[in-house]
Formats: structure tokens, C-alpha cells, sequence
């Protein structure tokens, strides 16, 4: 691992701020100067991780733009580590912010979660939603809400 | 919108390449030099919207590092935005990178996902894994295998 500063915001009772700073055990996979990844321990299939900013940001609406970038990268790392090393068949990346999107630990994660073909074992998911045409009159009205 | 050049990449029977074209209709949210932001027309939640680089990437594990992390940028920006003006309570981003992680469309694309809670007609998602401690020697033997 390279020699790295302390994070330059930390919060004192963040459990992802103690593992950036060894505070609490965690099984580390990469480290840079903005990031750091890690084993998921609740983990939704095999090899099941998280990648999150060393400096410590709330969630996506809050995080700077420069630690958001670099945690996306580390995460594309992973998941073509996870190809090449676990023999997955994809990978899903996925962000919670909020309580109301299962949000858990309130500093800024990116899961990456490996993806295997007929394997119920390593791999129990069900895609959360149905996909299925949706109202298109519904769908208009909420377009003209959230053109920019 | 923006005056656009067209996207350096492009692929002749994507249909996100020709929505980015205007060869199909789409309820388009937001341009901008690098990316394009529109409603899915499937969706999970009510608002639900796809943001993808106006070149043609196939997935996550082959996308130039510009375009990803101009896309999760604009993610970012268009979650601010549900938040805002439709009065969601969180946000889920997912990335689905291969068929077997539920990818549909190969051309690269994060779906941002305005949650809103205790609200099935508007929301019926749940989260695709039970969240349950792991095996520790089988999370500490993929960690090995993981690690940079
Ligand atoms: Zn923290
Ligand atoms: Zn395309």
C-alpha cells in the first residue's frame, strides 16, 4: 500500500472514516490518494465490496465532485479486477443516498457487486423493479419537472 | 440545449447512439458536451431516468475514463435535481455492466432512480440482496484474491 496522508475531512463516529484510518479492521483490497476499497461484510454475493472516498462526504448529493470521479474509477478498476480474478459474468455498481434508498453507513460508497450466470450460490439477486412499459403521459409530465 | 458536435464514437444499430442523434424520440432531460440524460421509459420508480456519454461505450469496463466520469457527474447533477423538484426522499444510482448483471442496452448508461418512501404506487422497489453477515473465511479468501 502507498504511504498516505490522512484524509482532510473525517468524522469522528463514521465507521468508513475509522477503517480509512485503520481504526477498525476491514479487509482492504486497493488504497490510493482519494480512495479506498474494501469487502463488503454483508455481502449480496461473492466478492461483494465497497469503494468510498478517503475524505469523508455524507452521500452523492453532498460529495466534491473530484472525490466522487475517483471513487467511479476505483470502482471501474474493481470490477475489471473482479472479471479477470473471480470469473464473474458482470458486475453491478450501485449507490444508496438517503435512508430511503437503503442508505446505511452515512459516508459517500459505491457497492460493486460481482455477477454470476446460474448460480444461485454465489449469486441470489433479483433486479428491485420490473421492467414493463411505464404511462407515457406520466412519464412526459415528469420530464418537463426535471429538464434542466 | 447546447449547440452539440456530433459524438466521436458512435455504433450504427445502438438505439442510445440514436437518441443521442435524434434518430429516436426521448424524453430528454439535460446535454451537455459529454453526456445526455433522459427518462427511461421502463421505470422502477416514478422519475426514473438514464444518463449516458454521447459516445458509444459498451460498458463499464470499457468506457474512456473521460466519459465515465462525465456521466456520473451528470448523475449527480440530475439526482440534485429529483430531490429538488420532485420531492423524493433518496436517490439510487445503479450501473449494470453485462447481461448476467441485467444489462440490456450495450451502450454504457447509470440509471438514477428517485426513491420515495412509504409510497408503493410511486416506489415498489426492494433492495435485490438481504443484508446478512457473510461467511468471514469465505469474505477474507476473495478479499485475497481481490487485492491489488
Ligand atoms: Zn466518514
Ligand atoms: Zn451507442
Amino acid at each position: 500500500m502507498a504511504d498516505l496522508s490522512p484524509p482532510t475531512h473525517t468524522e469522528a463516529d463514521c465507521i468508513f472514516c475509522k477503517i480509512v484510518a485503520r481504526e477498525l479492521p476491514a479487509f482492504v483490497l486497493e488504497e490510493d490518494e482519494h480512495t479506498l476499497a474494501f469487502m463488503d461484510i454483508n455481502p449480496g454475493t461473492r466478492g461483494h465490496a465497497l469503494v468510498i472516498p478517503r475524505n469523508h462526504s455524507q452521500d452523492l448529493l453532498t460529495v466534491p465532485e473530484a472525490d466522487l470521479t475517483a471513487t467511479v474509477l476505483a470502482a471501474q478498476r474493481l470490477a475489471g479486477r473482479m472479471k479477470e480474478r473471480l470469473g464473474c459474468d458482470g458486475v453491478n455498481l450501485l449507490n444508496c443516498c438517503g435512508a430511503d434508498a437503503w442508505q446505511t453507513v452515512f459516508h459517500l460508497h459505491i457497492h460493486v457487486i460481482p455477477r454470476y450466470r446460474d448460480d444461485p450460490d454465489r449469486d441470489p439477486l433479483r433486479l428491485p423493479w420490473i421492467p414493463a412499459p411505464g404511462d407515457m403521459d406520466d412519464i412526459k409530465a415528469v420530464a418537463q419537472e426535471l429538464t434542466a
